[in-house]
């Protein structure tokens, strides 16, 4: 008695069960080989029945870049990284609330930050690892190789219960082919070589040095010195993954169902996925539009509104007609994820299962701190 | 004891009480000043909360582009229209669902579409009132006029149970600013005008002319044989809305409050709003960027990753620190609502109150279906 795909309301989230164990198993065949840790992002999927297939598979840890994240994660993994700044008060006190029996890191690029952090670990009488998260050509968070690092590792040493524990960077802005990516491993190698050397000169050493992402992650064992790896994008994979190599078409394993509602327009042909469904990333590879079909990668979204994207006909035969139905591979999965409660797992055309998007949103933190304050800071 | 701003955790979508107020009251009072029925478009607030505002204010009744938004506005209002090709059988079932107290009107741009929708209301033994949707010049949805639309509504008048209730049409092709939309008025007008005529020259008439989109909105009476407006933005207002004229800065009542989080790379501060928090919807008047500080408009997010917003420096004598706060008018709040659960209501600095975005997403029809077979298309 199964669901066939065709009874959905739509625009739904689809992910291909087969694809997906596929992509969770090449990953973690990798960090094998190469004697990788893996420790997953989350932000792609933030639904622990993901999270569980990648730590059954061998990943050490996860990868959370928000609080919600931390305590979403917590129910799954004891062992969590928080890839963003500990910044604020209510960030810091979300942080400390986990479970004590969760080790956590933290990355950090400002030592301004450092003596609330510690002050905030000591109060909640944990253990806190510390990665130094540098910049390596991204220039969004971190601070420089090496004098700059140095010195933020010193800080950390300098201020207990922090311990320092490696150093973290995202190489985001490594975008080319993957068949092209060598000069830039081998700026990242050089820059990696030298802070090791430089911390290696002041008497310490980094446990750790995590790198991360899924453009670049089928190389990153050639980066000198990295041992931890944090890709996220590669469980479901998208139509940039695809563009770079990072991936094949057939690995696309997330598509949004959306229906033809209008052909009024001619050249044209409308679905009910919009901004609201598919996001507005722009396509980081050859090619352009918001999305494109699975089965006709050649047809595009051309233009959204937030219901309503528009399918560009004037380069196909195709002609689809009121209330058919298409499988969209999206720019940027990681947004499009963040913009529905519930995932649906099929296999082939059926439904097999489905789950929720459980570390989607914020959290209730205002009503909860409404129904219960906590101390001086609810007030 | 009430709740500092400075004590909420970031990113966190706020409404200033007052300035929400003063946006209600003024589109009320303009729909009463010129005789127009007032139908707000939910999708920027997708709260009840704040569609009891606009009914309470006087409001005919509510505009929904989802069924969810159906669902969850039949609870405070009884009588929407679904703005949206009805189309999909399980959008149809789930339209027909809605309690048989509400009076439902529907927009249909095909009579492809029309047995269907005529079976579904048949057998569900409702009225259902359809507008006969023109495309004026957006280029998305809806017939051309005069020809096409008068076929449509004959269509319409021979399927039993559905009832021509009129023609809707959607300006959001006009985009000048406010005082530039003479020509783009008069337009309308000629066409409009054309159609009704037409109409009546087949023995026809629209009881509703329906236009809406607030950059329209202020001038929406001058468009020849509207009486009915469905705009939405601007019970919040936003970047964009302020940049065309259709409201004034200080009307800008939604903001993201964010937190700095890093200043290591020089010439710039990265908050904890990115994609995931603000979307990424261009702005559609003069200037760049994703975002504007709400106290310094100069000061904009120039790049963004899904929890990174990297402000640039460069034109400012600011110097924000890591920690320090900023209330952040996205380019289009109405993609921001859908990127949160919860809304937070501020007077001045001050916690007032908070409310669920009860309408965002797309509801749990999956699990629905798997926890209660409804029939053959369960299965």
């Amino acid at each position: 008695m199964a669901t066939h795909l065709e009874t959905l309301e739509t625009p739904v989230p689809i992910v291909d069960l087969d694809r997906l164990s596929h992509n969770l198993d090449q990953m973690a065949a990798y960090a094998t080989l190469h004697g990788l840790r893996l420790r997953p992002h989350v932000k792609t999927h933030k639904a622990t029945r993901i999270a569980t297939e990648q730590l059954q598979r061998g990943a050490v840890g996860l990868t959370c870049a928000t609080t919600h994240e931390l305590d979403v994660m917590s129910s799954v993994c004891d062992d969590l990284l928080l890839a963003y700044p500990p910044v604020g008060a209510a960030r810091l006190e979300r942080i400390m609330r986990l479970s004590a029996n969760t080790r956590l890191t933290v990355a950090v690029d400002s030592a301004d930050s450092l003596p609330a952090l510690a002050m905030a670990a000591k109060l909640a009488r944990r253990d806190l690892n510390v990665y130094v998260e540098v910049d390596l050509g991204m220039r969004r968070v971190g601070v420089k190789p090496a004098q700059e690092a140095v010195d933020l590792a010193r800080a950390v040493l300098e201020q207990s219960p922090l311990r320092f524990a490696g150093i973290m960077f995202y190489p985001g802005h490594v975008r080319e082919s993957v068949t092209e990516q060598g000069a830039s491993i081998a700026k990242l190698s050089a820059d990696i070589e030298e802070l090791l050397e430089r911390l290696a000169d002041m008497g310490m050493s980094a446990a750790q040095v995590s790198g991360g992402s899924t453009p670049l992650a089928w190389r990153i064992h050639e980066v000198a010195g990295v041992t931890e790896v944090r890709p996220g994008t590669y469980v479901y994979n998208d139509r940039t993954t695809a563009g770079i190599g990072a991936c094949d078409w057939v690995d696309c394993a997330f598509t949004v169902l959306a229906t033809v509602v209008s052909t009024a327009v001619p050249g044209q042909a409308v679905i009910d996925a919009g901004t609201k469904a598919l996001g507005r990333e722009p396509l980081r590879s050859e090619g352009d539009g918001w999305a494109a079909l699975l089965d006709r990668p050649e047809v595009v979204v051309t233009r959204m509104s937030e219901e309503h994207g528009v399918l560009d006909l004037r380069n196909t035969d195709w002609r689809p007609r009121v209330g058919d139905r298409v499988r969209l591979v999206p720019n940027h999965v990681c947004i499009v994820t963040h913009l529905f409660d519930e995932i649906v797992g099929v296999r082939g055309d059926y439904v097999e299962t489905s789950w929720p998007v459980e570390a989607r949103g914020r959290g209730v933190v205002q009503r909860e701190r409404d129904q219960a304050p906590r101390g001086p800071r609810a007030m």
